[in-house]
Parts: structure tokens; C-alpha cells; sequence
């Protein structure tokens, strides 16, 4: 047979499904939506389905517009910030020159570039698991970063995100914010200054609506619209008309989500902070989501013992650096609680 | 600025929304979808949109093998069947030969393979606006048709069918069917000698569902599987979890479409036949829509007084042959009956 694509695919981390266990593996929200979202589903008109979504998204634009304190045409929608991204990547990332993204970060970058046949470098993170702005001054067509990053949880001041804009001003840089409302400062107040911005946000996270795909892409007026010619090109309807609705009545009910993240926050720095009185340390998370290590555990033993406990967190078994941290996902208060137990009964009672 | 991609997107149909209008442009169904898919939005419990939706929508792929008698590897499941074609692309058509399709067909073929680059030629479907198999016999690196084809609303036998698959073993053929349930015998019945056969189905048109993205391929495990690592290596979860619920529940009420789509069908042959009465005169439609024409009247003319009346129809300005033709998507009997009114009135008051 001619012409069948050869690919490896992105591998997604496990979907258990039982009903008594404590899901911490692909940093959802532990809270449900917003009761306004709620609302919405509840009043939608099914009969609407018949017709086409809309096209151009402008009402959750309009409502995003009106969040973020910017016109419409500075969003792109997408199922997603996973569509949104392959987007940026086929409308941006066209260079002969390498699009250069850190060695640890979201795995997808790397399964794009393959994808679209993108020359890339992957920078490895400095010892501190940071990345390191100078790296970035290098030949390049174009550069995408995750702030906070993933899966370390740390977040690059602003000063360094705006030095890297400034370093590569003839190219894309992606600033891919998914974890941002964990965090503090967002990249939008560099849009006006740097036309060569581009921030990526999504509703799976903070939202609490990884079920209903909506994602977007903030950015100048002049590339969203190359961005929304991918988009024209490729599945102009996939903002489905529920997930419209529904993420529209979510920006609106800022409140709501301001403080779920809020007790996120806190069950986070509540977590971090006492899993350290029997050796377990984490890296300063601003997300929903911290990577912990312990000197003397094996963390992939500890991964397996907790699955036999019902509670799943997520091990990089393919990242050298990481052969001894495991990611876990900010549950509920109690949840975290539990896992805490957990954690200082392997610990005390030599479990491993 | 490096690496930003130029394109000329595909420009869908407009979508006017007048509360009193008759909307007859993108073959949207007239019909609500079926009373099990208001039930099973009424039911569907919103806290579960924290959660991701699932990655490989096998409880649909369950109900869809069920109802086309075949195993759940059979199916590949995407936002719509635009993202399921786009998909297909990237997997099946990597050969340096051209990709063959008609030249009169869904628009979209030609902007995916610009958007890829894909190497492709269009073949011109003859006299009688038919597509000739004999034209499908030659050096190719796959062949894409709708069947029946749009905006002609013709039907190719499947004997047609099976010879061009023959002739075609080493590459892929795909047969979009988004219409097929408003036409007889679908190609299923080839799957199993034909292995190079793929075929699209949408929930858009027959599953008056198009607002929610639904579609999916059906063809040999074996390619499936390569068009789902495509899907997992752009955007995994497309098919989100309300669009995957109420795609189920439609599977499961079969009954309810079949007497809708019937319903069409009669509208259709009734429209088609009644309107020769003043003259004009529609290609034989198996699908949800007509093509039509008339011997004294300038369409486009025509097209802009239906729009005055508030009746939107599609009007192919850029293809030469269609320059004389009117594509009417067919509404409810009581919609066609006013579209039969205008028309007459047109015609025998010299409204031209």
C-alpha cells in the first residue's frame, strides 16, 4: 500500500476509572464547573444542535474580549489549547531554522514538530530544573515555552519571559499558559509591546472542563488571523455549540473559579509543605500539580504502591531526570490529606 | 517576521440568522435530533467535565459497531467528519503521485491537500455532471470521492464503486458518505474484500446533529489505526464528552432518523418533481439537498431575490459549470412548499 503516513504517536498518561479512587495523573480540576455552567448546559435548547456552530466563536471571543480587557480579534478558539497549539505550530513554525522548546516540558511540542516535519532542538532544563533564558539566543525559527512549565511546576518571572521576546523579535514565541491562574503573573501585559507574542491558555485546567475541549490562543490581530486560516483550512466548526455556551458562562463566573483556585493554591502549599517532615521535597509549583523526589525511595515503587491504593499520580519512566520524581496532581483538601497519610505510612512504616 | 505560513482558507457558506428566515445553504437537516439525545443532554451530570473525555471514544466506536455489524477497531472518531477527512489525509495520501478527485465535489478536498501539500489533480466529471471511473485509471497516490457526490446530489452505483477499488488496490479510497442516508447502499458491503477502502460518515446531516461535531471513518483495523495515530499526535480528545454522549444515544435511535430522513426524501422527490411545472429542472438528488436550474433564468439573479424573501440558498460564484445552478438544502415540507410558492411566483410574474 502507497502513501500510509509512518508516525509515533503522543502517549497519554492512563485513564483509570474506578469508583473509590483518588485521580492525581493528568492535573485535572478536583472541583466541578462553575454552577452558571451548570445553568447553562441545563437551559441549552437541543433542538439548536440541527445547525452549524458558529464559525468565528465571537460571542466566547466577545466574553474572553471583555475578561482580558482586549478586542475580539486577539483570540483564536479551539477544541482545546491541544488544537489551538497544532494550529500555532502549522501557522507559525515554518522556518528552516529550528524551533528550539526545553527537553522537559509538555511532551505534545516535540509530537507536533514530528507531525508537521518541523526542525526543532530540544535546550535541556539548567540543574535547577529551570530554563535558562540565555540558551534561547541562538539561531532559531521560533520558540515555544510552557509558563508555569510542565511537569516541573515552575514559573519564569515576567522580566525573563519579556527578555526572550526581546532576544527574538523576528520570530513566534509561544508562551503556552495553562497552568497561569495557579500562578501569577500572565504574559498579556507583554502583548502590546511584543507583536511576536503569543499565549496559549485553556479551560481543562483551573476551569475545571478538561471534559468539554475549549481552548485559545491570545495574541497581535495580524497573526491570530494566520492562526484562524490554519484553523478555516483544516475543521473551521470545532468549537462544538454546547462547549461554546458553556465556556462562555465560565468566564463570566470569574468569581467562582478565582476561588477554587485559591484552595487549590493553598491545599498545594499546605501539601508541599508538610510532606517535607519525612524527607519528601517538591520544586516551588505554581500550578495545580507539584513533582516531588525523596533521597532515599524509590519513586517508581512508591508510584506502584500507591496504584495498589487506589490513587494514581504520573511517573515519566522515559525522562532520565526524572527516574525518581513522580507528578501529582492537586486533589481536594481531603484527597491531599489521604495521600499525605499515605505518603508518611510508606515512609514510617518502611513500605519499600 | 520567520516562519509564518501563507494559506487561502477554505470560506464556508454564510450563516444568517433572521429569526423568520428559511435556511436552505449548508444542508443542515430541518428535523430536531432524536428525543433520546434531549434525554440524554436532560441526564448528562456537568461535574463530570472536570474529568478529560475519553481518549478513545470506544463507547461510541461500541454502539457504531453494533449498528454497521462490524468490530469496534473498525472506527475512528473525530470533531466532525472535516477532522476525521483531515485526519485521513495526513495518514493516507504520503505519496509523491497526485491525489485524484472530481473537480466539481466538497470543497475541502482541494484545501486539505494545499494545506498538507499533498500533490493532487482534479479530474472534471463529465457531461452529465457524473463522475467516469474510467478517468480514476491512472498513476495516483489515492482517490477521495463523495458518494453521493456534492453539490451535484448524484449517486455512483456501487458496482462503480467496487471496479474503482479494484483498479485502485495499492492506495487508499476514500468515500465520503456524508449524504448517504438519504441515498440507498452504502459501501460497507465492500469493507471486507476491499482493504483499501475508507469511508466517512457524518452526524451532521441525517443525525441533524451538526452543531455538536460528530463524524468518524469506518475501513480495515489495520489503516484505522494509523489514522488514530494521527489523531493522537494532534489532538487526542477532540470528541468531547457531551458530543460523545448524545452521538450514542443517536446511534441508539435509529428508528427516529430513518423516518426523518424518509421524510426528506419525499420532500426532495416531491420539490424536485413540481417544480419542472414552471420550468425548472434539478440533477436526480440522493441527498438532502438539489441542484437545480433553468433554461431562461439567470440563478444568480434568482439567489439574490430568494435572499430579499429571506430564503438563503448556495450560489457557487467560482465554479464555471455551476454558474447557472442553485443549490437548495431541503427544509421541512412546509419550507419547501413556500420555496415552491417564491419560485413560481419568480418565474410567472417575470420577477427577472
Amino acid at each position: 500500500m502507497k502513501g500510509l503516513r509512518k508516525i509515533t504517536p503522543y502517549t497519554p498518561g492512563a485513564q483509570p476509572n474506578h469508583p473509590e479512587m483518588i485521580k492525581l495523573n493528568t492535573n485535572e480540576n478536583p472541583y466541578p464547573p462553575s454552577p452558571k455552567v451548570a445553568e447553562a448546559l441545563r437551559s441549552f435548547n437541543v433542538e439548536q444542535l440541527k445547525r452549524y456552530s458558529s464559525i468565528d466563536n465571537h460571542s466566547l471571543k466577545k466574553a474572553l474580549g471583555a475578561k482580558h480587557n482586549l478586542s475580539p480579534d486577539h483570540f483564536l478558539i479551539g477544541n482545546g489549547s491541544d488544537e489551538v497549539l497544532a494550529f500555532c505550530f502549522l501557522a507559525f513554525f515554518n522556518s528552516t531554522d529550528p524551533l528550539l522548546f526545553p527537553d522537559i516540558t509538555y511532551g505534545f511540542y516535540k509530537v507536533w514538530a514530528d507531525l508537521f516535519k518541523i526542525p526543532f532542538k530540544e535546550l535541556p532544563l539548567n540543574n535547577d530544573f529551570k530554563i535558562d533564558s540565555a540558551d534561547y539566543i541562538q539561531l532559531n525559527g521560533g520558540i515555544i515555552i510552557a509558563n508555569p512549565n510542565a511537569p516541573t511546576g515552575l514559573f519564569k518571572p515576567l522580566s525573563e519571559i519579556e527578555s526572550l521576546l526581546k532576544e527574538n523579535s523576528e520570530v513566534i514565541v509561544i508562551v503556552d499558559e495553562a497552568y497561569i491562574d495557579f500562578a501569577e503573573r500572565s504574559a498579556i501585559s507583554l502583548l502590546n509591546d511584543y507583536p511576536n507574542l503569543i499565549i496559549i491558555r485553556t479551560f481543562s485546567k483551573s476551569n475545571s472542563l478538561a471534559g468539554l475541549r475549549v481552548g485559545y490562543a491570545i495574541g497581535n490581530p495580524e497573526h491570530i488571523k494566520i492562526a484562524e486560516s490554519i484553523k478555516s483550512s483544516f475543521n473551521p466548526y470545532s468549537v462544538d455549540m454546547l462547549a461554546e455556551a458553556l465556556a462562555i458562562a465560565a468566564v463570566e463566573d470569574g468569581n467562582y473559579y478565582q476561588e477554587i483556585s485559591k484552595k487549590i493554591c493553598k491545599t498545594r502549599d499546605w501539601f508541599s509543605e508538610n510532606i517535607t517532615t519525612f524527607g519528601f521535597s517538591t520544586l516551588v509549583s505554581k500550578t495545580n500539580f507539584v513533582l516531588l523526589t525523596h533521597p532515599d525511595l524509590n519513586c517508581e515503587d512508591l508510584y506502584h504502591y500507591l496504584e495498589t491504593q487506589d490513587v494514581f499520580v504520573r511517573y515519566f519512566s522515559k525522562i532520565e531526570r526524572l527516574k525518581n520524581y513522580l507528578r501529582i496532581s492537586i486533589g481536594t483538601q481531603e484527597e491531599m490529606e489521604d495521600v499525605y497519610q499515605l505518603l508518611r505510612d510508606y515512609v514510617t512504616n518502611n513500605h519499600y
